[in-house]
């Protein structure tokens, strides 16, 4: 059985927790948090859940610890860390800092003789992993990636921080004439606007001017602005009713030319559609965590990310179970 | 520079010339036939054509021969053989037969100190790959395997058996209605004929009794028995005009739960639009060409499959590149 830590209990620590159970070669070991360990409740019965700074003690009892933080000031902190004692994955999206990122975990991870696998999931992970299959084979060839229709909880927190708004849900669209454009090969030139729309469902405060906030919405710098952008004012009761989840999904393709002079096209498309982005996320990284341990187990070390793995490492079937019946 | 050699070039060989073209860090090396080489034209100026059995003497200058030969009788020979001099890629499909050429060029290779590897293409291949990268990620779910629409040669050839028959392209058809269900996520059981059927566009000999020849095809055990089967009389310049490319294609879907009580639906799909079937595939082969270029140059050896290769391997981009850019 591979032993699986789970470090912050968010919707990201809920899902491995799910996906643990899914897994019949894996046991959850034991969650760890910043929170008052006895506010937190798991649903996975005689595991314990205890604060953070215990983690280290827990060196030989855990064999993959997932790192259920956030880009932005978690992992960067976290993931060096924490390659200290265990094997670690992390879902790490912040692209500009990966390259920085993947050194300091590559550093900290040879030093313990451990493996850190970062930026798993779908964007970065499986997206990532389809543009690089995509390109080696259609060397000649135009790259697109649409996101949607799905939550960006980025874009429902922006809109969540204007005065006069109390709760929001914005979804991200692909333009389906772009869509099309790309499947049909026309490889075109699209700008920010052309690929994307964005919707919003906004619940107010009592009192507020809609006007306003509209307005601030759709002029956003960086989050908005150039984008064509919906605002649909909603009750509370509507957002819970029909906005509780949170979907995700979108398509990598890749459009290319094969032949002497390139007279023949074709197309590769990835595609994605999920009732929940934190648990496909998790499903994701559940995978990888089982490479991590076999890696190890291999003598391997060092920061690696989804190009680095080799796919049979990703599942419990061996060698001759695979290549008879997925091969 | 990777020194590429094709043995056999017909579809395929003529397809990895191409490629080749297209990759900067390749050059052809040399094409090896079983025909009368003086007979044999190829493309790429200064590039000789030689006898199969002038193969070994170029052990020292081919990194990577591609074997272009079929599954039936080429590849079960060729590929134990020719992996005691190169590394070698073939696109062996017969899925019954895999285990047992795997261990036979397992065998020849790991004494070679050469890597070979197997049942590259789509699918086998990319569609493999997605099958198992899906099933890693999605424990709880279903497969689906759509071809199409495209011609099967296989099928083509058994209508060009039949007496009467002068030529005939036979296309492989998704039926619209059960890939609808798979996309929603309905785990529907499809039957063979629920899921494709087969047009035929057949020329007719003069005089040829065309109603029994529609009813040969229509009953003919395996390869069409088990399908809705339309057969549609044409005259041999339209089958050349409208029926000359070897377009394919098809997706493999995965549907699956996650949850604590696989309360969340998900759907994988990979798709492929191919205007030409063989000239796709060897774009396939000749990026598992380089991984085994580069494994090899790390002191691999022994036979491979598209699961046992790290997607690293099949890019020419470095590792910084790769995360910097693609992930």
């Amino acid at each position: 059985m591979i032993r699986i830590g789970i470090l912050g209990y968010g919707n990201l620590g809920k899902g491995i927790e799910c996906a643990v159970k899914q897994n019949d070669d894996m046991e959850l070991a034991a969650v760890f948090t910043r929170r008052d360990p006895s506010t937190v409740k798991i649903q996975t019965e005689g595991v314990g859940v205890y604060p953070v700074s215990d983690a280290p003690s827990f060196k030989d009892k855990i064999d993959v610890m997932i790192l259920c933080g956030g880009s932005a000031t978690d992992l960067p902190v976290q993931t060096p860390e924490y390659v200290k004692y265990f094997n670690v994955i992390d879902s790490f999206d912040t692209h500009a800092r990966i390259p920085e990122h993947f050194s300091n975990v590559d550093t900290a991870a040879k030093e313990s003789g451990k493996v850190g696998i970062i930026s798993v999931g779908w964007d970065p992970g499986m997206f990532s992993l389809n543009r690089l299959y995509a390109n080696a084979i259609l060397v000649d060839g135009k790259d697109y990636t649409f996101w949607g229709k799905g939550v960006s909880q980025g874009h429902s927190d922006a809109i969540r921080r204007i005065d006069g708004v109390k709760d929001a849900r914005q979804y991200t669209v692909p333009v389906p004439e772009a869509l099309e454009a790309v499947r049909n090969g026309e490889n075109p030139e699209l700008t920010t606007r052309q690929k994307h729309t964005r919707e919003c469902f906004v619940v107010a405060e009592d009192g507020a001017d809609k006007a306003r906030i509209e307005n601030e919405i759709k002029t956003m710098p960086n989050y908005f602005a150039d984008y064509d952008t919906t605002v649909t004012f909603i009750s509370e009761e509507e957002l819970l009713k029909n906005h509780a989840g949170i979907p995700h999904g979108g398509m990598v393709i890749r459009s290319g030319k094969t032949g002497w002079n390139g007279e023949n096209k074709h197309i590769i498309e990835y595609s994605l559609k999920l009732d929940s982005n934190p648990e496909f996320t998790t499903s994701v990284l559940i995978a990888y965590a089982r490479a991590a341990y076999k890696l190890n187990k291999e003598g391997v070390s060092g920061a690696k990310t989804v190009f680095d793995i080799a796919p049979a490492y990703l599942t419990s079937m061996s060698g001759e179970e695979i290549r008879a019946h997925l091969l």
